[in-house]
């Protein structure tokens, strides 16, 4: 038995077997061939061994998943068959005595070509299909015996060096029951979508991926960080345990789920969940969530080849506020730049990505990538209570120049005779230092806003949250957070407006009796946090979580804070 | 004529013809040649114009520098002559049918190599004279026509890509009168050291190197953040007026340096200034500096080979204390890392240098480099008034942990019989947002705090002062700074302890009335700026400023504190 120590990145237990998830190489090489033959009969061996696998998962997709989603499976398999893109192929074998890998990639890569420069939006799609379906081919031809993350079949867990946020999104998770990676923090994208699919996770651990061999069986315990590779017979009975006692212990929680979150003296405050994208709404209702305090547009910009048209923004941004019924969306704007890039952007390397050209600073700049967006959410706004959030706000001139913007929009709209609702919240997210200490003077002017820990806190400390050799900085109970914090909220209250706040600190059971004691009002979190904090929530007094934030506030250290938490909320 | 704008980086005007600084290619392929004899030809003649060239450096540094400095190229023209060094290039040559650049290079490596690996600190030393020596005489060999910075003899303006912190070491003040590059910024390197030097000076130019052809008559107006190129005769004649104007303006600033720094209604107030190197503090009491607000001790340690002796340290702090002869003189220990690399410490990349392992992050992790430096500044205590300060405190474990290990060394010193001040002062930078906004408890425990605006502005508005694409976020008169400013202030005198500033904002002539108001106790700056600084207080009234101070302070933005600051100081 090994056992190894990472980061508990999602909480949890799981108990499978090890699927390595892998990247293989793809890359292929024009080779002379003599038997031209061999090369014709290994293309059509790799077309049936794609049919068979494209059949296996459209099947599975309409069963569990429904018909609109199986329907790409089923233009695969029309590609697949298609004599305009095979029949070039074979020719090209022949007539160059090729081999036949590079023939596909030859002729796959003039239709890609051919179909991105359509002006047809839909043909321009078609591009993307191409490259599935000759990446799938292709996969056969090489003989690369990975399958994609969407064709896990049985109970794993999957073992990585990271996970994109692709890999990420393709999980299954009726399959995936947990996942352990070498890199990565609590904060990395990989483990943000763990907690937002309830997976089980471990990362960090530095060196899982060269320990663990395919089937072996695993435990990872996102509870403690913990994971373990072929334990003995008692090790798994004693994690079997473990298990039940924490899905009982879930199973108190979800009775929590219809009820609102009130402290012991009875005030009110709201729970409410980050998303990514329009399927995550699920999992916020099924936790009981009053709101969606975060919906990162970032994912509808990512995995494709070209900027997201409006009508498919429109039909995202639509569909979460229909699922959410009313209860408030806050949608915030494109941030990318940072360690988010968008290769069709081509953006310029950075030498500090995080103090660089992204978000808000970024969106002032490509205004014609901004409108579009602006005018997607005001099309939506009618479909429920939409509430808009601008990133990296840092100066009060950047705030009005975006609202400027959306003002402008608004108007063309309503010119138009396209309805557009006239109560959308407008606010911004508190990430800079700047902005915190100048919170009073952003509060007359904004609706809301939602603290954002991450950034807030690693631009505060000086230090990058995804560089190791720093971690030690990255102190979410420093007293100058706490600080902060207080005065974005006293600054907002005295304008009778409400705060949130959407980082990783929101649902963090030593912060949210500080939290509670600051006065915050809308605590925004991974849908799985939401239950373990309402029950959280429910077990303190304002008045003594007031006496514990003040007592906070003269702090010398992060340390002496968590101390006096912990001395308090034992009690 | 040509005109171009650029980034006013160091004031005065200079007229001369321009000198194109450029890093030509020193790489050598290795060719077989049927000419033996021409390549040993060849390496004779570029021995006896290295040798020429290096008698004349040698006399013309005995004659400015004295014979100290010039015994260094006395060493050079010894390897030059040594036939164990040359002799087996020449054989290399013959015996191989070989260049003799590949040959020279061949040689040279393998004694730099050899002796880099000698114990003795004696003759480590020796690989850095030999690479002087044969990338002397290769520039003969290749024909590079390029003379080193150090080399320039003649009244001229020096245009570059950039200056790199060896070029601008090197340059000579009696012959460099102006500079202009291609990239850079105010708080740039390169503008930073043309301050210090006196030297007008434009950067950011983006393309001045293009437009300029070595001989070319040249303005360079640091004043206005102008170049002319070819300039009419009109033009220079304007120009010199304005030279002469500027100069005058000095004199009158002149007649003040021996003055105390009084403000209208004689509140007084100390004006330091920032040096790099022992040969700085010249200009610190030329401009009548009244302490060493910042003594920035990497130059130490850059452009060598290996990390500096205690001895070495030890000498260059002694001499600075020494010089200004019992003036507080405020030395920072290393802050290396970010975009101040050592290539002899192999530090790893990082995706964001600016918030990664440096300054007191490194030295509390590398003790070994962090205790020789306060060795030798606990040593040199004794010949002045040191006082010693952290770099990039974030936190105050960091501050205790440093603390810690300098009372470690000086008990260690005190027990070897060696004599240490007992009144050294012990502060701390306060350029991380955390250090300012929790100033109230570090003030318990340091003896006093400077502020680092350039690199608190650049975190309070996460925006990398060095990327042109953000610039416009770095904002010194942006509320918040100025509150941060204003909390440590106020923390710091209700302990009783003082606070500087040592960032750009300190020598700048809108901040000043600003600062004045809020009661900053020691501007520390450019030796240049120091004397129109004073002037500029000279007019200001305390209680003024301090209530301009508490307007600004409301203030929304940075455009309305400069209009506030200008409405009011030039009633």
């Amino acid at each position: 038995m090994n056992k190894i120590s990472g980061i508990a990145a999602s909480a949890g237990i799981a108990i499978a077997r090890a699927f390595i998830l892998e990247h293989p190489d793809y890359s292929v090489q024009k080779k002379q061939v003599n038997d031209t033959q061999a090369e014709l009969d290994k293309l059509d061996d790799a077309l049936q061994q794609s049919s068979v696998e494209l059949e296996a998962i459209k099947e599975r997709t309409l069963q569990e998943l429904g018909e609109k989603k199986a329907e790409i499976f089923e233009s695969h398999l029309l590609i697949l068959n298609d004599p305009e893109f095979i029949d070039p192929v074979k020719s090209l074998i022949t007539t160059e005595s090729i081999n036949a890998s590079y023939a596909l990639n030859e002729i796959a890569n003039q239709f890609i070509g051919m179909f991105e420069n359509m002006k047809s939006a839909y043909l321009q799609e078609r591009a993307a299909d191409m490259r599935d379906v000759s990446k799938r081919i292709l996969k056969h031809l090489l003989g690369i015996s990975q399958v994609s993350p969407a064709e896990i079949a049985e109970e794993t867990i999957v073992i990585a060096e990271d996970l994109t946020p692709s890999d990420t999104a393709q999980l299954n998770r009726r399959y995936v029951k947990g996942f352990t990676t070498n890199i990565g923090g609590r904060t990395s994208h990989s483990a943000i979508m763990a907690r937002s699919l309830e997976i089980p996770a471990v990362v960090g651990t530095q060196n899982v991926l060269a320990q663990v061999t395919s089937g072996d069986l695993v435990i990872v315990d996102g509870l403690a960080g913990e994971v373990f590779i072929n334990p003995s017979e008692e090790i798994v009975a004693e994690y079997r345990i473990k298990q039940q006692a924490y899905d009982l212990q879930i199973a108190e929680w979800k009775k929590l789920r219809d009820l609102p979150t009130l402290t012991e003296d009875n005030v009110q405050v709201e729970l409410a969940a980050n998303i990514g994208t329009p399927a995550d709404v699920e999992g916020v209702l099924e936790n009981g969530g009053e709101a969606v305090g975060l919906y990162r547009t970032e994912f509808l910009y990512m995995g494709r080849d070209k900027l997201p048209s409006e009508n498919v923004q429109y039909n995202a941004y639509k569909t979460v506020l229909e699922k959410m019924s009313g209860k408030p969306v806050v949608v915030r704007t494109l941030d990318i730049g940072g360690d988010k890039e968008l290769p069709y952007l081509e953006m310029p390397k950075e030498m500090n990505p995080f103090l660089g050209f992204r978000a808000i600073r970024l969106c002032l700049d490509r205004q014609d990538i901004f409108r579009v967006q602006l005018r997607a959410l005001l099309r939506a706004s009618v479909y429920g209570n939409l509430r808009i959030m601008f990133p990296m706000i840092a100066t009060l001139g950047e705030f009005r120049a975006a609202k400027a913007v959306l003002l402008e929009e608004k108007e063309k709209l309503t010119s138009e005779g396209i309805a557009v609702s006239e109560n959308i919240q407008l606010g911004i997210m508190v990430e800079i230092p700047s902005t915190a200490v100048l919170a009073d003077q952003f509060a007359k002017e904004v609706d809301f806003f939602s603290i954002g820990t991450n950034d807030l806190i690693q631009y505060t400390m000086a230090a990058d949250r995804m560089n190791e050799r720093v971690s030690y900085l990255y102190q979410p109970y420093n007293p100058s957070i706490l600080r902060l914090i207080d005065m974005v909220i006293k600054a907002a209250h005295k304008q009778g407006k409400w705060v949130g706040m959407c980082g990783e600190m929101a649902g963090d059971e030593t912060a949210i009796p500080l939290l509670i004691g600051l006065g915050l009002d809308e605590f925004s979190m991974s849908a799985s946090s939401i239950l373990p904090a309402r029950s959280l929530i429910s077990k303190l007094s304002t008045s003594d979580m007031k006496q514990l934030a003040e007592k906070a506030l003269e702090q010398a250290t992060a340390e002496e804070v968590v101390e006096l938490v912990k001395a308090t909320v034992s009690k």
